[in-house]
Parts: structure tokens; sequence; C-alpha cells
């Protein structure tokens, strides 16, 4: 039975097998993943991102939690750009919550960079499409921080929930860049701490002054206490509501083309990228060409042409994809 | 007479005028640059950094002037990736020092990101290899900021020098990220605020708890007050100790050799995507793979070879380089 089979049962063993083999060895992956991208495109994609502090975990399992209360099925992947960990169905750094762990309507995968630059985004989006293909009904990809990898991240989710805590001072300002555009959801969680109610009417006001106000969906912001389960129910209310827009508005295949746009041009870029340097490196005259430009025998312009044009002679007699 | 050959005997608008085409139109500046290509290499490359705040421009503007002393003729390259202007010999935010900007002996651009993200350390690089094979004996490349973008164009230098300012507070600890590693001379402007003594100390502890401090070069830290143009030619001289332990031990050859290799990479993958997207846009293909994955008639590994497929073929037959 290949993997892409065992994901299709639900087998636990192989989906974790699979998404081990894409974050390793990903050109390995790609028959099992083309066997799976037909049965693709039926769950809801739930990016959480939000600040360190803001209680990701803690909310993103107490969603989980709720969904499973609904008899849904739940995939978890865990993303942390700054981690060199991965793998398992517990995270490094802490233990997800005992009933999640044991559920086995719940599949938990957390992510790291394992040093290998860019390459997490697909890895991501490659996992969550066998969690898709797996049959998971709601698939929550948490991430860590507001930088660009990060958003790169959660732009391959749906609907996108953008976790704020009070007292972090300066934490309206910064949130600005970037992470305003790709909102969906605000939630305010820890939201019985005292200043709470400052930040919701800050964060409403800079909405109001958003130039796209007047865009189909305004990004309602919740309130939660993650811990306690409170306002949990309305969180997923939203997100559901979301999930409605998108799908009645049509902005769901938007987005959905938008993806396929961009994750073909990466799977082209990954392919020259990998062929042409494997093949120079075999062939041995890509240090040649260095050493003729040091010594100006030659310019690089040049260089790469002679670089290009055996390697798309002998390439285009055969896509080794 | 082309652009190129008005470089060589150093017309100051063939200069400029080629600058800009490399700016605005890469592609059409590719026969000038590989003219010019064989008259590089002699010029030193003194990268300029630091946060705002430093006094670059003041201390790139004083070693200019220290420079002319000695009959040099001095290239300023300034360069903003936040700011969207570009050109003249007049940077958009201030006026140059009179004395430089009226001095036929020094060419002074600035050049800005234009929204063009990632093409500027690669037009930066080809505005060098411009005056470089214009015959200037130094070229200074000031850049803004220490964030990725900074990091990229300044490794293009021989010699890198790192700006510091008393008073910046936990300056020392931001420092630490990759700045410390390619940093060959640290200067610490406004050497005359009264805790310049202490930030000295406290950098000189960092430097010695440096792993790489056994290696051949021990990174000098200078003192300066720009404005009145103290501490200088000191300043001048760690550099250009630099720039002969770099020719004495080899490691210039060593440095060119990785920046070369680097930019053959960079022209290739530019190449490739320039054409490949020029080729699919033009056959109009590229739509219709994506609605055909957004209907799950093909995955992305197939759609991939499909547009690889008679690209690389049509390809293969020339290379337009």
């Amino acid at each position: 039975m290949s993997l892409a089979e065992g994901v299709r049962r639900g087998n636990v063993r192989a989906t974790a097998k699979l998404i081990t083999l894409i974050e390793n060895h990903p050109e390995s992956a790609v028959e099992d993943l083309r066997a799976l991208h037909p049965h693709t495109g039926n769950a809801h994609i739930v990016g959480i991102t939000g600040s360190p502090g803001v209680g990701k975990s803690t909310l993103t399992d107490a969603l989980a939690k709720r969904w499973r209360k609904d008899g849904a099925r739940v995939g978890i992947i865990a993303v942390d750009p700054n981690s060199p960990f991965s793998g398992g169905a517990l995270l490094g750094d802490r233990v997800r919550m005992q009933e999640l762990a044991t559920d086995p309507g719940v599949f938990i995968r957390s992510m790291g960079a394992r040093g290998r630059l860019g390459g997490l985004a697909r890895a991501t989006h490659n996992a969550i499409r066998v969690l898709d293909a797996g049959g998971k009904d709601v698939i929550l990809v948490e991430t860590v921080g507001v930088g660009q990898s990060e958003l790169d991240i959660v732009q391959t989710a749906d609907t996108v929930v953008v976790g704020l805590v009070p007292g972090m001072g300066d934490d309206i300002q910064s949130i600005k860049a970037g992470i305003l555009e790709v909102a969906d959801v605000f939630v305010i969680n820890k939201a019985d701490r005292p200043d709470a109610r400052r930040l919701m009417m800050e964060l409403q006001t800079m909405l109001d002054l958003d130039p796209e106000k007047g865009s189909a969906w305004q990004p309602p912001i919740e309130r939660t206490v993650a811990t306690t389960g409170e306002g949990v129910d309305m969180l997923m209310a939203a997100i559901r509501h979301h999930w409605e827009h998108l799908t009645r508005s049509g902005e769901l295949e938007q987005r959905r083309r938008d993806r396929y746009e961009a994750e073909l041009q990466a799977v082209v870029e990954d392919y020259w990228r990998t062929r042409f340097f494997e093949y120079w490196q075999r062939e041995g005259h890509w240090e040649q060409m260095v050493e003729q430009l040091l010594r100006k025998e030659t310019d690089p312009f040049s260089a790469a042409r002679r670089l290009l044009t055996p390697f798309l002679d002998s390439e285009s007699r055969r896509v080794g994809l």
C-alpha cells in the first residue's frame, strides 16, 4: 500500500510518514502528492497567527476541541520557522492538551525550518494537502510570529485568524505592517485583562480607517479567554461565518486560484534550480566558469549562456518531473 | 560611441546613463556590461553600513574627501532599499557636501529599490562594475540600515565598515545579528559623546568572545567625529590596511570568486524566470493550467511538466542571452 493510499484510509502512521518525507526528501513525495491532489479541496484551512505571548497554541487547542464537539475531524499543523525541531504528534517545547493528543479524530504535527530557507511554506502547503486528502474537515495552521515567512505560510489558509493580547504596549502599531491586510478574523485573547476593552477600541478605530473598509467582508473582533474556553464558541462561529462568505461570494475559488498559481510557480522554479545546479555540479563546468570570470576571460552573461545552452539541450529531451 | 566606451573615457553623462539603464532596463545594459567586465577588478570597494543615526553619509563624504586629498578617483553609491528615489548626483533627502558635488574626480549616485525586490543588490553590483571599469580607485557603497537586503549589498564590498554611535542603548545587542560576521572595520562615530568609551569597551569584549577571533584579520575599532574630520585619517588607514591584508593573504581572490559565483547564479536564475514566464504568458497556457488545477484535472507536478517540456524544447534551440 502506498503512503497516499494509507493517508486516504485515515492511517495515522502513513500520514505522519508522508509529511516527514515532504520535509526531508520532497522530491520523493511527488508521486504520493500527485495521487492525493484530486481528493483535496474539502477542508476548511484556518491560519492562526500573532505575536509571541498571544496564546496561539491554547487558542488553537481550544478551537480544535470545540470543532471536535461537533464531530468534525481536525488537523493541527504548528509551524515555527525559528525552530529546528519537527515531527511527532507533540511539539518540541510543550505538551499538547492531553485530550487532543489521545483523540483519534485529531492529527497534530509540528514543523520547523530545519535550516532550509524558503522551503517551509511549501512543505506546510503540502502537509495541508495530505491532511485535506485524508479527510480532515478543518485544518488549523498555527504559526509563530508575524514575519514574512509566517505571512507566506498563513496565506495558504482560507481564513486567517490574527490573535492579539492586551497590555503589549505598541502592539497595535506593529501589527499594521502586513497583518492587517491578511486578517479575516481578529481575536483578543486573555480578554479578562483590564485593558482588553481599550485594545478592542483601538483595533476597531484602525479597521475603520482601513482604505479597504468598503469591501464585502469586515473582519470581526472576537474576545476569548482560551484557557477557560470563554468566547471560543463565538470565535468558531466567526470563522465559520467567514467560510460561508468565501463560498457564497466566489472568493474561495479566487483564493485557491491564486494559491495554485503561486504553487505552480514555486514547483517550476524549484525544478529549475535543482536540476540546473545538479547538472553543472556533475559536469564540473561551474567552477571552471567562475575561474574564467576571475581571469576576465569571460563575463557573467556569456558564462551564463555557456552554462545554459547544453543544459537546456539535454533537458529538453526529457523533463524529469 | 557606446555607453561602455563613454564610461571607459571617464564621461560622467555616459556613466550616469548606463547606471540608469541598469536600474530601469537591466536587459538592455547587458552588452555594455559585457564590454566593461574585462576592465574591472582594480577598484577597492568599501561598504559602509550601520543603523540610522550613525552618520553614514557624513562618514562616507569625509572618507571621500580624504581619498581625494591623495589624488584617488572616488565613486560613491548611496543605496537605500526603503527609498523609491534613485538617480542624479544628489540624494533625494539631502544635499551632498558642496566640495564633493562639484569635484570632477568624484562620482556620486543614489540608488533606491523602486519597488523591485531582490533586484537592488544586482543593480548595485552592476553600478559598481561600471565605476570600476571607469577607472575609480575607491568605490564607497553606503547602505541604510542593517536588514538582509543591506547585508547582501554590503557583501559585494571588499572591505565592510560598520558604523556605531554611542548612546543608542541596546545597539550592541542588536548588532550581533549578522553584522558582526561581515564587519572588517568598526568605526564609532560621534566619538566625542560621553559614552563612546563604554561602547568601545563593550564592542571589544564582544569581539574577544567571537569564535572566529583566531582568524588572520582582527577587525580594528576606529573612532571618528566625521563632522569635524577627526579620526578620518586613521579610519582610512585601517581600511587600506585591510586591503593590503586581502591582497597579501589571497583572500581578495577568494572573496571575488564567491562574488562571481553568486552573480553567475543570479544571472542564470533571472534568465530562467524572465524567459519562462514570458514564454507562458505569450502562449497563454499558464492560466489554462491553473484552471485545470482548480478542477483537479491535473496536479501541480504534472502541470509544471506540461509547461516545462515545450519551453525547454523551444529554448534549447537558442539561449537568448
